[in-house]
């Protein structure tokens, strides 16, 4: 931890609109880190308690009555206009990757925090409570499972999660004891279905969409699915200087054609990505025709029955390109997770909310995960993007400016002003 | 060392043709080697000097006046029909890489041998003196210098190959004193421009071009040309969920691309073969657009015109390709080696040999380097291939047949009869 002091005054900062406020407790909270000069703050931390305690000192000074539950999540209660009114969930989370951008996971709390002062300091009231929670681990750096302070509140919590170990054998249960929970209360956590309302997050667009369409935000349809695969390729070894091509059996060679069928397949649909991140040849020597190639895929898409014919598809394809190539192709799945479609009824009312702000509502899906995927699980989900620098995420150079940061917290607080339950669009 | 005698008795070989005796010597040379039950015989080692010695043994037999020379090439001379005819040169390697097969250099050595042991058997003189040489580290394995015996013999040897050392700071002069040799009369030993008839190697085609014919044996136009390159793409790394395809600098897909470009053109020439061996993308993660890739071409022909033509052809063909994809592309030639062409008439001898043994003469170029090669500097060449088992070489699965060694044998024998240095077509 390199923080000197929590919230300490810093008089060049601007806080002259609550856009610029936001960012200088982006800046601030960046600093409860595990490096100096590099943002790394792993769940449960010694650095992820004191950023923490500064969410807390935020929620309290917003008129929020903030906790850390059993989990290490950060939660803060804005009551509405009456005791027991249900609740509109707004959150993200305040772990991060190593080496990480100040505004992953960051931006939707602080924002949503600061949308909540604007209330607060207004005298309002509404006709819900509000909860701001920050997440914990939803990254799944430390250890290896993730969404864990989501699927808590979701319900959806594997017990046995609370048993994955971090590198040093320290088990999730054994670092929330540490951190100051008591994980016996994790399963008094869950959300009853039908007391939230929903659940919107503020989320940088971790992609180059906005930026490309010369938008400060945008409204997300779904969180993508995502299915991923190891390929291989078995060919014919040979030498490169003797075997005519037309008598060859080129892993590598079949391998390419694969590659670009996916490329193509994943481009013949709006919306959809398909990506090959890793190859490998072997023996991989210059003067060698390889034959073995393996390589993966990566392919997601806001609507599973899109990416599933996709993968169809590409099977078909693979086996085409083998069958005439002679090589053998084993496609193997080693990661499967659904789409979660984000409410209309929510995706409507952050359009209306970005229209009256006089900004073109562009709907996207989201690439990357988020909480609000663990979140669909209990009620209607809702996100809000925020156009972040080159689409640059997980990575110092992340970036967003003061103004979009305006803009944010401007059609978060219309949007909650405005904000009409599901049964009011009965 | 595993031999425990030379050349003993061994009374389960056949040795009722001359085929059989070339392939009983072959497996009895294969036990010179520095690991048991397998075959591995650096240049200048105890084994390599066990097999140099065990060849020398076999000259004699055949008739031949064996020494060993300054460069560790064993040479064995059987006259002609009169003193100071010129020479016709036979020959091939008798180094190996590790883990070798053993026919590769080994087979021309002996089949040259027992060519000329037939003649010596059938008490004929031929118009010309015929030399066997068996040449040291063609294979440039121990050493990081090759074809140093027929460099030497061909006069185009280096100087400084000599102080290259192997992995143990031993250099070539000094293994060479070890060995017994004298580098001092290296500068002797370099053939006159002239004196040389000519040279013929035979040697297993370590291809599967006879073996797809039906073939046993084959005549080499030219012993193929060599060029090849370090590729590097430079693109833009991005989320494989949040980067829409249309957005994409993607290293990977472009080296995908590239690669296909390069068989296609390697296709496009009969007798050209272009080969990506080695591949890589970074960062190398499921879930990343890759911003580099990194691969190697190898491109081969018998005629440089066409090896140049093609580079060409695939240089532009990249720079397209990386300009429509907005990808950076780098491409380093590392290696270059030009074609030795056969000569003409002895690939017409050679041929008529073929012919002659009721066998349909095919021409193919040669896709591996070989001691020919070297000794293109100096005299004509020209070579036979005898057909491998799946074209398979530098592994211990190579083989041929007893059946092929004996047509190699009678093919030699037969050209060496009729053989009519170049002066007689005029």
């Amino acid at each position: 931890m390199t923080k000197a002091g929590f919230g300490a005054f810093r008089a060049e900062r601007d806080v002259s609109t609550p856009g610029a406020v936001l960012m200088r407790r982006l800046d601030e909270l960046a600093e409860f880190s595990s490096e100096k000069n590099v943002l790394t703050r792993l769940y449960l931390s010694p650095e992820y308690k004191a950023a923490a305690l500064q969410v807390m000192a935020w929620m309290s000074e917003a008129g929020m009555e903030p906790m850390i539950d059993a989990v290490g999540n950060v939660v803060g209660r804005y009551a509405g206009r009456a005791p027991n009114l249900p609740v509109l969930l707004l959150g993200s989370h305040i772990d991060t990757v190593r080496n990480a951008g100040k505004y992953d996971g960051n931006l939707g709390v602080l924002a949503a925090i600061g949308a909540v002062a604007e209330l607060n300091r207004a005298g309002e009231r509404l006709p819900f409570a509000i909860e701001v929670i920050a997440f914990g681990n939803e990254e799944g750096v430390r250890f290896p499972v993730a969404l864990t302070g989501s699927r808590t509140i979701a319900g959806t919590l594997d017990p046995a999660d609370l048993d994955a170990e971090d590198t040093d054998g320290v088990s999730v249960r054994e670092a929330l004891q540490h951190f100051g929970c008591n994980p016996f209360d994790i399963p008094a956590l869950p959300r009853r279905k039908g007391d939230a309302l929903g659940y919107v997050e503020i989320h940088i667009e971790q992609g180059p969409v906005l930026e490309a369409e010369g938008l400060p935000v945008g409204v997300v349809t779904a969180i993508n699915g995502a299915s991923r695969f190891d390929v291989e390729i078995k060919g014919h070894a040979g030498h490169a200087g003797t075997v005519p091509m037309g008598l060859r059996k080129d892993a590598l060679a079949a391998a390419a054609e694969m590659m670009l069928a996916v490329e193509r397949r994943g481009a013949a649909k709006s919306d959809l990505v398909a990506t090959v991140g890793r190859i490998e040849a072997q023996p991989g020597a210059v003067n060698v025709i390889p034959d073995k190639a393996r390589f993966t895929i990566d392919i997601r898409a806001p609507v599973d029955a899109d990416r599933m014919s996709a993968i169809g598809d590409i099977e078909r394809e693979f086996r085409a390109i083998a069958a005439r190539r002679g090589v053998a192709v084993n496609m193997k799945r080693t990661y499967e997770e659904a789409a979660a479609i984000c409410e209309p009824w929510l995706v409507e009312q952050l359009e209306e909310a970005i229209a009256r702000a006089g900004i073109r509502a562009l709907r996207l899906p989201s690439g990357a995960g988020h909480d609000g995927l663990a979140i669909s699980a209990l009620c209607p989900i809702g996100m809000l993007f925020v156009r972040c620098k080159g689409g640059i995420s997980h990575n110092p150079a992340e970036a967003i400016t003061v103004e979009d940061a305006d803009v944010a917290l401007r059609v978060t607080l219309d949007f909650l002003r405005k904000f009409r339950p599901a049964e009011a669009d009965d």
